[in-house]
């Protein structure tokens, strides 16, 4: 890309597309260049990288100090999402070399076998080729979405929020640097430097440079990608995660798993929103849980035979049983039976995640195949639906979709397969 | 869907949202049944219809024949498609019988495995959902995608060319019967039984009802449909195969591979559209070759090296190494090595097949790890990419795309994979 086509101000004669399509050919050229890279090449980047933003603590401070001072007044949440700090610094470089330490995923050969025919046929994974990754204020996001695209052998094109940009820039530059000492291209990582909103227009349009989009952030920026993209999207809209006791589950099992389900942390997608209570076991689970509930602060609301239980439980309406509260708050429905349970989840649910805390096999095999949701969980907290919990080491994001990915987004998600032949000089007859 | 929504003719007051909304909504529900029949209901119902098809050959083929007299004065190749006899109705029953034959993706669990928390992680495979196929006018398709995506859990919606819609109608006749006697819902395979072109519109923006569109036809239709669907599409363009005839390859194997690669058929996506010859081998490889492809009658179009050593090779042109000639004609350029090879493909090429003959081990590596194309082949023919010779069984098509299906899309490329999570109690701490 050429200093001139970049920008890190707006105006009114800004060419968007003329920006990306610069940014766009050097990031398919360096893509060509990072499917080739070696496993070593890739992590000694990921080191050096790492060293450098440990290395440019000041710098990057310094510039973050710059950005939190013009987002004064704004969300104190935001700004807290905004903020780096030491040991936040020091987080961003562990969270590379973690990376680094994650095997290559790229040219593994999978299930090779003879067909009769005497080829030998088989699955080489390989890189996706250019990744962009739209996200919002926090600047860590820079370095681990770098990084997990870097790993899988692909081109990155970052465009943080605009309030970090000049944190973004900071850490850009370690990036670029560390690509830069282990011989990659430094285009293979490219951070958008200007807060012109028309770039984003031009990114989700550019589908001859960009592969696959990921959006990270609130429901307005996914809904934008999700109506703008011209390439394939991995998004994840909303989590209203359920966990459904079911009549023959362990009361001390229930209690845990609902407990830790919803209060281990409020603001996260995978937190239980609904709990589903089968009506035979609703009277031996429910009073003690709707106690540690209010104990931990949490509002309830309720179907008419969860209020009659507790006063305390208000009256859920409609909406309730299609909420994401992200606070603590949850809804309580008692049901009949499984089958109750999952044509509730079917209907109000976001197949995200949804868990069953049963002792009866036959139950949990159901719920288990039939629950279609990207995590589907037995006797399990939906807090364990994360791409460090089930050992991806990182994760791009959550998806809801169905199509190539589903669930956390680690490493695996951001390459595809080839069919691989092998023969002996043989011919088809 | 009722009978109502449904039309046979064309008309100006044909609403085509409405007509698609009532397919989409039949098929959304079915689908949800689809996901939890059982394998041996699914078998049932392909073997079913199988023996529909067979004890209905007469009413099939004088609708086929109504069809074929309907296209009297159209193109001889395009009728010999549409043409159905005894022969090819036995194929589409056959074709069935193989499917259900098929292992059952769905419910396969892989990769369970402990983490260091206690809880176990794993994947199970699920159906996609609702698969849309538009295809032209070959009417053994309208048997073949339904069983696929019957197998594989989903619920489909076919639309098949408007030449072919009596036979279709016949043969969707057969399916509705096999799906109802299994148990399963008539609705989970619906053919669009109208003419009327604004229906294909319809169903490409019919994203909350279709979960994937595939095409399979002409690059117009293709075309058409990556520029309107409005959901993910499973599709290829072009087949711009080539083959490298390596320094080191064995000279028996490069004339059997680059002869078959062309030969064996033309019209074929796998076919070879380009030979490339590396330079210190041409003058040992080439002679042989070029006078067997004119004993073919294929004609030949050569870099000027190529021209040089027979005057049969025509000059070609800069276009040559783009087209895919479906048709007894090949271009042939002699480069020097393998690097020159690997530019000249992804230069030119369209990832879907290509092959390299070699006996030096390291230039096959790396022709298998860099050449990024959905099948990588090694002494072996081009002609060897497709479902059966992969061991898929059958195909839905084949993918030229990196995201989430690539190359022969068989039954797993029309399903996902959720994650799922065994826990005893086990809590995010």
């Amino acid at each position: 890309m050429s200093e001139s086509a970049k920008t890190l101000t707006s105006s009114a004669e800004f060419d968007s597309t003329a920006y990306i399509d610069a940014i766009g050919e050097a990031a398919r050229t360096s893509a060509a260049a990072m499917a080739r890279a070696s496993t070593s090449e890739k992590n000694a980047a990921l080191i050096g990288i790492a060293r450098k933003i440990e290395n440019s603590r000041e710098a990057i401070l310094s510039a973050n100090a710059e950005d939190v001072a013009n987002a004064a007044g704004l969300d104190k949440a935001f700004v807290d999402r905004l903020l780096l700090d030491e040991k936040r610094i020091s987080a961003m470089a562990e969270g590379l070399r973690i990376i680094a330490e994650l095997a290559d995923p790229i040219g593994e050969t999978t299930e090779l076998c003879y067909r009769p025919t005497g080829i030998q046929i088989g699955k080489m994974r390989v890189p996706l080729g250019v990744v962009g990754v739209i996200y919002e204020s926090r600047p860590n996001v820079t370095a681990d979405a770098a990084a997990l695209c870097l790993k899988a052998g692909n081109s990155a094109i970052l465009r943080g929020g605009s309030e970090a940009l000049l944190s973004n820039a900071a850490i850009a530059k370690c990036i670029r640097a560390g690509l830069d000492e282990a011989g990659l291209p430094q285009a293979a990582v490219q951070v958008l430097d200007t807060i012109d909103r028309s770039a984003v227009g031009a990114l989700l349009r550019a589908h001859e440079w960009v592969d696959v989009i990921v959006p990270r952030g609130g429901k307005s920026l996914i809904r934008r990608v999700m109506d703008e993209a011209k390439m394939p999207v991995i998004k994840h809209l909303d989590g209203v995660c359920h966990v459904f006791i079911e009549e023959h589950a362990d009361l001390k099992k229930a209690f845990d798993v609902a407990v830790n389900s919803k209060t281990q942390r409020y603001g996260t997608c995978n937190t239980m929103e609904t709990l589903l209570v089968a009506d035979p076991i609703s009277a031996a689970v429910l009073p003690s849980l709707i106690h540690a509930y209010c104990e931990a602060g949490v509002e309830l609301r309720g179907c008419p035979a969860t209020c009659a239980i507790d006063s305390r439980v208000n009256p859920a309406a409609e909406e309730d049983w299609f909420e994401e509260y992200l606070a603590p708050i949850l809804a309580i429905r008692i049901v009949d039976d499984l089958d109750d349970a999952i044509d509730h989840i079917r209907r109000y649910g976001s197949q995200h995640t949804d868990s069953i805390v049963t002792e009866d096999l036959g139950a949990g095999r159901r719920f288990l195949s039939e629950v279609d949701s990207s995590s589907v969980m037995l006797n399990a907290s939906t807090r364990f639906a994360d791409g460090f919990e089930y050992g991806l080491g990182a994760e791009i994001g959550i998806s809801t979709d169905k199509f190539h990915a589903r669930g956390p987004v680690g490493l695996t998600g951001l390459t595809s397969q080839k069919w691989i032949v092998i023969g002996d000089g043989h011919v088809r007859t």
